[in-house]
């Protein structure tokens, strides 16, 4: 009962296929691309097809890049001795909109995780390992995020990290600045005492 | 501030500039689409340029298509003394899951918005009134949205097939089956009141 013409359907089911995409959403984006112009249709597949074709890893970070080497790793402006290791590109956005870090990244595109088989080896640990050993590293902050996965790669890597001359840090866990004590759950509360500081 | 690679940017933009798409979103949707096989994002590309260039208006209903004139249009098993004059393509998806009618639709595109600069020449009311004028047609039944511009719309419409000899109608309004009536709105409740028929 397809009243739809094949490549109608055919472009719902490829937005459906996108995450967090369900069939009416596909179903309003598919149309809203026909509504477009035949240029902007035009453009829209060609951003696809560019971003595909440049867009790849930093050879030392793995961060996205349409280089070989990012602009973060090749610029001189940065502090070589740290290495912040996040899971995924949005959090490097992150950090650096906070202005604080002025260190290097290590990108790890994904989290350990055996339920859905990812392991050491499809998350770049070894090329972390490498730039450990090879440069002038004096710290590598553990940054992915504080869920029980993104806790467990931390461990991981924290523990290979060991035989190295190297300080090995993690982000604070707290009550998040602006929010309401009210709000905070169990384990965040029972970190932040924790973690208490002298004023 | 821009650490993403401009290809890549561009790309969150495009999908950022989708209805309903906000920009974390987008910037998902964007490394789904890097995260995908080259053959993969080729054939999305492609599934945006294909519909994009075969799917038009039938030149009967305006319904979307990819010959001169739609399936329903073209059906010989169809009612044509009928026409169901709908805002959007996707109501022809429902009613015919609906399986009740077996009419022909008359796909508006829209409805009258005065805010929005859209009038009854950028919905095809022309058009259905050469069909309401030239065919057999007995009954045009409005099934535009019950909101106030869907309402309005309808109206109109009707106003204008007043001068022909045929039967023009409109949904019946009511409680949803299934439904519960404490859930119900005033408005909701008052038509089905209104409409209520004898058992």
């Amino acid at each position: 009962m397809a009243y739809f013409p094949a490549s109608l359907e055919n472009l719902i089911d490829r937005f459906a296929s996108l995450p967090g995409i369900g069939r009416k959403s596909a179903q309003r984006l598919a149309f809203h691309i026909l509504s477009l112009s035949d240029d902007e249709a035009e453009s829209f597949a060609e951003s696809i097809r560019k971003a595909k074709k440049e867009v790849k890893r930093c050879k030392i970070c793995r961060n996205y890049t349409d280089q070989d080497v990012c602009q973060i790793c090749s610029s001189d402006r940065r502090d070589r001795s740290k290495i912040c290791v996040v899971s995924d590109p949005k959090d490097v956005l992150s950090l650096e909109r906070a202005r604080e870090y002025n260190g290097l990244y290590h990108v790890l595109h994904g989290v350990i995780s055996p339920m859905n088989h990812i392991g050491p080896d499809d998350i770049g640990v070894k090329e972390l390992l490498i730039r450990a050993a090879e440069n002038d590293v004096q710290e590598i902050i553990m940054a992915t995020n504080p869920d029980t996965e993104g806790e467990a790669t931390a461990m991981y890597i924290s523990r290979l990290l060991k035989p190295f001359d190297i300080k090995v840090t993690r982000l604070a866990y707290g009550i998040p600045v602006g929010s309401n004590l009210e709000f905070a759950d169990d384990a965040t509360l029972t970190r932040a005492l924790e973690g208490r500081t002298e004023i």
